[in-house]
């Protein structure tokens, strides 16, 4: 299988970097070029790094950031990797998908148009279908986008449960860390001791996206799953992962063991298709009674391209029909830039690359 | 009025010294002693300080601590404010309380026996009436708890609501603080940029005490209420105040500007009895939609005595039939020491002291 | 004594509330008005309110702030409180002392000027002399500086020493609060965890400032001391308080128990004369082994009004005949709004107002 | 070459499971059994980790711990590394000594004994002949120390400096993490927001060992070097890593590029011996004026096996005849486990073992 030729956009804030992590010596992908506003023009990564835990390679380091001439990046690049602010993304993407390129992209700009995939490929894979149904496809232009990182981290447990039980009703609070809102991001005197009860548009956006992610896409159209979601966001000071609180209601009432079987044993097609960054178990279930932590769980997943790619659950209980649980995703990886790579690797194993 | 001499249990911990704290100066009562164990005999109270935004005065801190004798302290003072630990408040105060003290306790031991009351003063005064049916009353021997801090904490909003609307079901998760845990309490290497999903003991406690706190007493029994209650809980890394985030539904389906009126004209008996330590305002509104942030609002509460004694509510959001909101309380002050100092501002009022 | 009229310039910033913080009340001046950028025009003081441990009246919450019309701000008031940001200050200052008024600065623009003096009370009192060879002063205008907040953590502690043993060497390593960055300042991602071990231009003015500061007022020049200063200064995830360890050698070799009392009865001008924003101790050294803590004691200082302004020493050792110890000053109270509020009160009680 | 079977003692703490993480697929090492007090038995280290950046292998994980039967750990194991608390310590390292062993271990009981070596081999490699004078020698048994993890931090600078211009004086200021109190260790109300300026016997560690370490190993003999050390240790809330900041003087005064290159240009005989944990550039010297950073520096070194092993060096100034200088190094791995695994992999290549 030939290399496609990808350039990441937005290369210097936290998204763009994660790409650039998950796409160093990819077997499908190879990094064309990084790109970011003209700021940054002529700067070398190691230069803007801001991702703590990645130790890149030395050449990767040293690659310098382009400023982002759309017709320049649609010329060199097949697919373009997009980390670009929410204000911009909207315009500039559609302009890339004009000029023939697949934009797999952590923007919410796009996420609910009717003819775009909130993409989850443990979930949703034939959401893929609707690029062939967007008027840029023939041109062979698309995109596909992730989810929000707050609903990614509570989008496959959420899938396992409905696809074996049914359900109905689902209250979530978050506890989000300080990267999702990218750098500079949240001043450090708001957070040292505290934690701040609002994360802008955040609440609506996982009471939407859901819906949309755990609906099908038929005749060329969305239907929405039509549960209840109530959502409560918060930041907390916590370097990378979201963990969330969740009381759920279905339509079954299995034992919290046969639950957590099912959770435990919840697979899908970027595991069958040996997917390069899909993790081996989608959801890990952790039996400890305090866990998942962000500290210790953020990063799980095996092997070590899916590192931070496995959602954690924990502290499953029963309270007559409800159920509550912990989970944790990684926001940046899973929810962020490695969503995107593993929607693009599901559309190259599709033969849509 | 002549001042009552009371003496505080378990004065070297957080709780302790918040009873300390709220007590200096107090227009009903007069410290006797500060008790602990044997451990911290003789040492002043400045030598095992540990509230950080508390300027006692010289005197305050230079008052020895001294070992519990149980006789001793009863022989010299009417009533027992008990910080003392879980495992020895139980029998610690049922000897206090044969002794014949009035014990006013933060502890849990006692708060679900069938005639000892979880108090809130603004919530369900009648339950003191329940000291009278303790065997001990006689010798004038009674125990009063209050609530675990998490419960605290919505209590005064929960009530409000249901004396207003009904109160069918509450999902709530807790951004707890770590006083709440005690000294040394949590490891700093587990809080560093991290959140504990678990708090032993406490998601019980919030369901069971709020049906307790919002039942009736009649005919020497408590009647539980009977909406259904979901707790998360989690510990973050925050000095004091535990924030909730609450989703409920009631029996009526009021706009949010009636609800937040509800919430802000809520008061009670400390109101209208201006005990000393009673807030002007029970429950504080705020609209900006970023509050309540323990980092800011953990201490609200006016006069000066009864700051940290406001519950915080903000971000009131309506959701077909439910609602939104996140409460703030300040754990050791109105969910700690606090709370106790208010049950026997009540009782002085109500001449049982 | 008539109060007399202050206006407080950069009123929305950590250093302007400090100041509003500190004038509240105050027995020698009155608050004519806050002024700010004009984007912050016509918002309330609460509205822009950043500082956590401070209860400001309601009517001051309720304060609007106005743009910065100098000509309006000099018609109205007699001295301005200066918080404005280092690069707007030098101009804007410079403009109201041509005014007629008294600028008492926070901003680092003025304090190496020639005829400008960086005055703390306590230490060099007799600086404030150099007003009335500024070419404003003929028309009432002057500009008095503070010190760095870094600076002047150590000037207390190192004037007493340089006073009874003389000085010879100092190194200094600080541990600053993120306030000293203003808001929003340093990026929360860069905090949780980590220290920072930069503050651009901070070590240059600790080692010029001091020599200034310790040096002399004569024949209308400043003549500095010379002592070897070497400063290291890094940023701590501390929300206020600087601390600072300091190794330093002196002419002379007391005993640490000299040391000790010799820093503990240092004591000023602002004590002699009673001003009102004087602690009654302004060095105040504990026992303890393990303080001063930023956490525990960067609000020392009596009476209430002097809260914050006592600068706090511990760990006093000898090694040699070198000498080492720890110091710790509130950066925007002592540091900050604070020390100009002290030189303000100077500048009164001697007839310059 | 065949592999050395190795017993790790205090597996449960910080510092064991660092020493379970060196020695994973160690080329010349292979454990025999992880030890720790009994209280641990037969727990698997899975239940008991601590370590937050490090994915063990399943293997690794499902490891029982075993209580620490001394005659048993000798009789299967030839090389003891010791992560044993230090008040167990002096007595167990002499038993399994006597019994035969080649103990490395971490505490630092044994450090200043006359016979013992504080090794770091990029500095003192000579210093391994010591164990030659140890009355256990004769039955293959002797102890070799690391330094503790402040002056570790310091030595390989210090070494460079002192070697290419020599050395009189040092001045240092300590940032140090909070994993170098071990676990549970330092409460978190103590660190949220705080600097604690106190780590019991440290200061005096740092003055001792350095001069220990620089010093000379000849006639049996340990001569100290003679310059003179003056340290202030303070702990800071984070996770690994500790920064320290330096003043030193030299005998020459090199210009900072000449410095710079010197530091750069450091290397010993782990990295001739290529020694498997040594790592390539035993000093790495940051050019960015705001580095090294706990957060993002503390695990550098390279190849993989080294990570962490690195001391990293930054913001290299001249003042006259005083140099300043930031310096980071891993506490639990280069300071900790790593440190005495290295001086086993010399011990190794040596034919000690």
């Amino acid at each position: 299988m030939s290399k496609t030729r990808v350039a990441v956009l937005g290369a210097t804030g936290m998204i763009g970097q994660r790409f650039v992590q998950m796409l160093e010596d990819h077997p499908y992908f190879e990094i064309e070029g990084l790109y970011a506003s003209e700021r940054s023009e002529g700067k070398k990564l190691r230069d803007v790094l801001k991702v703590r835990d990645y130790v890149y390679k030395d050449e990767t380091l040293d690659t310098k950031i382009e400023a982002m001439d759309l017709s320049k990046v649609a010329k060199y690049a097949r697919v373009a990797f997009s980390g670009v602010p929410s204000e911009l993304a909207g315009k500039t993407e559609s302009e890339l998908a004009e000029k023939g390129m697949a934009v797999f992209t952590n923007a919410g700009a796009h996420r609910m148009d009717k003819d775009v995939s909130i993409l989850i490929p443990e979930v949703n894979p034939s959401h893929l279908n609707s690029v062939k149904d967007q008027a840029t496809y023939k041109n062979g232009g698309y995109i596909v986008t992730n989810a929000n990182c707050s609903t990614t981290g509570m989008s496959c447990p959420l899938a396992a449960i409905r696809n074996a039980y049914g359900l109905n009703f689902v209250s979530v609070s978050t506890y989000q860390a300080l990267s999702g809102a990218g750098y500079p991001g949240v001043p450090s005197l708001d957070t040292v001791g505290n934690v701040i009860p609002y994360i802008g548009g955040e609440e609506e956006k996982m009471e939407a996206e859901i819906a949309k992610i755990l609906g099908t896409y038929e005749n060329k159209t969305f239907n929405f799953a039509n549960f209840k979601t109530l959502a409560n966001c918060a930041r907390v000071p916590v370097i990378d992962g979201h963990l969330e609180s969740l009381v759920i209601k279905m339509d079954e009432t299995p034992s919290v063991e046969k639950l957590t079987e099912t959770l435990r044993s919840f697979t899908g097609e970027p595991q069958s298709l040996k997917l390069p960054s899909a993790p081996v178990e989608p959801i890990i279930v952790r039996s400890e009674n305090n866990r998942p932590q962000p500290a210790l769980d953020s990063l799980a997943g095996e092997p070590i391209r899916a590192r931070g790619m496995s959602t954690v659950v924990g502290r499953i209980r029963k309270s007559d029909e409800y159920y509550k649980l912990f989970v944790l995703s990684h926001n940046t990886l899973r929810g962020g830039a490695g969503g995107s790579v593993l929607n693009a690797e599901l559309a190259k194993a599709k033969g849509l690359l």
